[in-house]
């Protein structure tokens, strides 16, 4: 029972990506913001999964999912093809050019919350358009902890809808540019104070190999990155943050500042990892005690 | 005794500078690197300045170095004008636009280490002329430490020298863009690897906003910057940064992995308060109290 409820419920996309990097090239390779997050989520608590997949959608995948204690129920398997997402990263591994986005069977999702789904604790809305993000908010019962991503289309497009969404949010999780794409301000301490003051209660800015860091009203705390000299693919490591940090606290319920701290790091723990291979190829090799020895290297990297 | 024999060494630019940033303009106020060094490191450890200025330097600037323990036996004061660089930040406030150099007295300028100073057991080679910096090493004893720094300009036009010099330093201390361009490594881990195979033994990376790595052959230390809010003018941080770095290794004397650690703090507390104010207002100001305060703000920044 306790299993259950603490369990985390993503809304989000699971994909087919063809992603190219200096390191290498990749065909139609399992990702998706959804995807990322539950497997990295999944070393930490129980996960619950809502998106939609085509026929085309590769059943050893379903299988690695059911795997690592994500729950299938929510998962749509629909006519038509699967979401597919090409990006190439040149000499700026933060930021990826899109070369294709075919949305296929995601083009009319609307997520579909199951019954059994509505009383979970914690929720991550992973990055898809607000408008969807908002259905979800209508379909669950009051959870403990609603976290959120977004993107630049969405910032662009759907201001409102997006900030609606920011307003009942516990946590927003985004990028160094999202943020200050979102607040017009080119500092991201600036950047965070006006998301606090424009209604979430925490923010985490992601920096990509600069670290991340927590801004709550009372304060900050900022993590460095694990320096790695072989970065293979940086796809899907915002998920995988998202993922160690929202798995962290569903397993811990601590919400304390040192709770959400320890979170803030095993969120970055995940994120060194993903980022070592393509696609989830690191994630899913992960025991415990990688991901342990990792926490344990972040604080040699910070201490002093 | 001990007071002398620990005495920092510092060679560089004294400079009158005209700056200009989003918060504000300063036409002819204090500059140059071994400025900053100076009175950052002096908080510290005494320090001796060697640099070269015009008749045009200003009496007060010379009695705030001198009550800032900073001896100015080694300072030339010859006929004509003193450097006057002109820098405007726009956007990137981790960038200055040069927008003139007037190198004035120091287009002629060779460092004259006066005897008093051949003994110094720490020395920082500020950004200048690889070739000076090596003449510099020619008549000194051997020091503890030495440090140095550089920029753009002699990357690509002495990197012959550059390397003489790097090759004969215990730190390097350099910003992100220049260990990039040093190394042809786009990544910062990468870059670093070259250079502690290239003969240096310690790299301190600046990275401005994002924070300081210090690299060495078994270890990494990465440190978050404070965040600062209202950044007014960042002239000069990277050399408080090495004054603080210095000036705590020259009072502590302590090179363990803890003592390297805490230096690259105070360096960064003393670069945090830099950038607060025009020219070297906020660091002039400054206690010692402030400095333990601020040391302290980048413990709570960064445990967990």
């Amino acid at each position: 029972m306790a299993g259950k409820t603490t369990s985390v419920l993503v809304v989000g996309s699971v994909a087919l990506d063809t992603v190219s990097t200096p390191l290498g090239c990749r065909e139609g390779v399992l990702g998706g913001s959804a995807t990322y997050f539950s497997i990295a989520c999944g070393f930490f608590a129980p996960v619950r999964l809502v998106a939609v997949v085509g026929e085309d959608f590769p059943g050893s995948a379903l299988e690695l999912l059911r795997g690592r204690k994500v729950d299938l129920e929510g998962l749509e398997v629909r006519p038509g093809k699967t979401f597919r997402w090409g990006g190439c990263y040149e000499n700026d591994l933060n930021q990826a050019k899109t070369e294709f986005t075919d949305l296929n069977v995601f083009e009319d999702f609307h997520p579909k919350i199951p019954t059994a789904y509505r009383d979970s604790r914690f929720i991550f809305l992973a990055n898809i358009d607000p408008v969807l993000q908002l259905e979800v908010l209508e379909q669950v019962q009051e959870p403990l902890l609603i976290a959120g991503d977004t993107m630049n289309l969405w910032i662009e497009l759907k201001r409102d809808q997006l900030f609606e969404v920011i307003r009942r949010l516990g946590v927003l999780i985004i990028n160094d540019a999202e943020a200050r794409q979102l607040s017009g301000e080119k500092g991201l301490p600036r950047a965070a104070r006006f998301l606090l003051e424009n209604g979430v209660r925490m923010v985490v800015i992601k920096k990509g190999e600069h670290g991340a860091v927590l801004y709550t009203t009372e304060e900050v705390f900022a993590l460095p990155a694990l320096p790695i000299e072989k970065v293979v693919d940086p796809t899907g490591a915002g998920d995988s943050f998202a993922g160690g940090f929202m798995g962290f606290l569903a397993r811990s319920e601590d919400f304390s500042i040192a709770g959400l701290r320890q979170a803030v790091v095993y969120g970055s723990v995940m994120a060194s990892f993903a980022v070592e291979d393509f696609s989830l190829n690191r994630l899913t090799r992960l025991t415990d005690d990688d991901i342990e020895g990792r926490y344990r290297q972040f604080k040699d990297l910070t201490r002093f």
